[in-house]
């Protein structure tokens, strides 16, 4: 297996992402592109397909040096299948059948998941979950999304869709969110929706590290603004913990950077709301891998269906 | 395996259930006890022994015709250990080793779980959610049970306490519970809630039976009564849909005796707040089993265990 290494595409809103990363899951390589200028749908699949061969090439490698190429992408995919039913935040992408095109254009094998079950993939075998066996990952950023490992596997659900925690409703009745659900933990925690209650008690705009930087040089307002966060992600979690019995939960994105006021918050909540005997065991711990954990997850997935 | 029979217990905080089964969970005998009249934590133990002699003796069997003697118990138990932690309604029990006590006093091989997850167990295998791969179950009474099979096998969680749907916050504040949370599905929907709600509605006692008959007649109150309970259940489910993407959600228990009524508001809610496709691919359905499920299933986890 010398000189084999894989490729990883990490597909957002606003950046594709790519990376060569070798068999221990080491970067070797890593590019950035805008995802803005690809309003088409077919220009912005041509733009994968072009960044995978400049990786390859830029490195001095060749096909053959290439186990495949893994994407995590930003909405409901059908793994098995391999297509894309829609991404909520990127326009015209309707049931398109991803791996078969890019299978076809790329000559390589091709494997598809959700960002958030490659970032859960990443952080439960290389990061802040290693060694347990069943975890709950979350990222929170615009928007909320989550992954769940089950007796040490990746849990996708029975149409690959679980894993939603940013649609839990924390009310029965709250903001329409998105997902045409209404009071979903995201329509209270989305970093958005945050940035706005700031600008509104603040009466300017603030931003997510300034927030947390005055909090911790408590600014009652600051404060309770953390504190409405903690209690809303805080009851999402009880749920989950009651419901789940995980080892741990695994906490990443922008807002987690706000680090004790939001971890000590959530932590006091699950041990007094939550039952005794899922409170007393469950971790809350910090995201490890940051912005990397979907590159790596991708090449956790690539590796582990090959092997 | 010719002669071999299973022994299945069913301690509730009100009856002791007893069933002698064949090896395909047919029933041959059952024996229900009051255990009121237990008011010590050695009578009730000592009941439970006393009713497994009694039933090998009344059907002419000896002990080695019993493959073993499967509990289903009403609260959080080390399944591993055999430990009772405490019931929540039968006082005078924390950590209990049941399992080694019933194993030194039968001298017989005994299996410990939670009800909920046997009754899960036994619908799973046997009732309404066979040859699915996902299944969430719920027992609504007095209190609101729950059990997961995730990919065909029974999820414990952790620490052997997963499935508290019961205690998933659906409000970020809400009424105390008995568990020490507050808001949870159970405060909004166990039988007593709902009666107490409903008496003061009507100024008079109301059964639950009552209460549906008047919804099907078209009684306003009634059916106000039915949608707020929907409407809480639905919350919690939409959570779990869109977290878990199961194949089907189980209802059982007095509440589901409603019918159409709640089953018709839960889907309604459901297709209209899951994601899509989460909501697209989930049977909600009732229980098959009705009170047996959890004497069925204590059967099944004493054959799974030895087989």
């Amino acid at each position: 297996m010398a000189n084999k290494f894989i490729i990883s595409i990490d597909l957002g809103g606003t950046n594709l992402r790519v990376a060569l990363l070798d068999l221990k899951y080491g970067f070797i390589d890593k590019l950035n592109f805008s995802t803005k200028k690809f309003v088409k749908k077919d220009d912005l699949i041509s733009a994968i397909v072009d960044s995978v061969s400049n990786i390859i090439r830029e490195n001095n490698l060749k096909k053959k040096n290439i186990l495949g190429v893994g994407l995590g992408l930003p909405g409901p995919i059908d793994v098995k299948l391999g297509i894309v039913h829609f991404f909520p935040n990127i326009p015209g992408w309707k049931e398109v059948a991803l791996k078969a095109i890019l299978k076809q254009r790329l000559r390589l094998p091709v494997f598809l998941d959700n960002d958030a079950n490659l970032m859960s993939l990443a952080e439960s075998k290389l990061g802040a979950a290693k060694g347990f066996k069943n975890v709950v990952c979350l990222t929170l950023g615009t928007g909320v999304g989550g992954g769940l490992i089950i007796s040490g596997t990746l849990y996708r659900g029975s149409t690959f869709a679980a894993g939603e925690i940013g649609h839990i409703p924390i009310n029965e009745a709250g903001p329409h969110c998105n997902c045409g659900g209404s009071a979903c933990l995201e329509s209270y925690i989305g970093n958005k929706v945050i940035m706005k209650d700031a600008k509104k008690l603040f009466k300017r705009d603030i931003s997510l590290e300034e927030l947390s930087a005055l909090a911790k040089r408590r600014n009652r307002i600051a404060g309770r603004i953390w504190s409405k966060i903690a209690k809303s992600l805080g009851t999402a979690l009880v749920g989950i913990v009651n419901l789940l019995n995980p080892d741990c939960i695994v906490i990443g994105g922008g807002i987690a950077n706000a680090g004790a006021i939001l971890f000590d918050n959530v932590r006091q909540i699950i041990a007094s709301q939550a039952m005794s005997v899922q409170a007393k065991h469950v971790k809350i711990l910090k995201a490890r891998l940051s912005d990397d954990a979907g590159l790596i997850g991708a090449g956790i997935l690539v590796y582990e269906n090959l092997h």
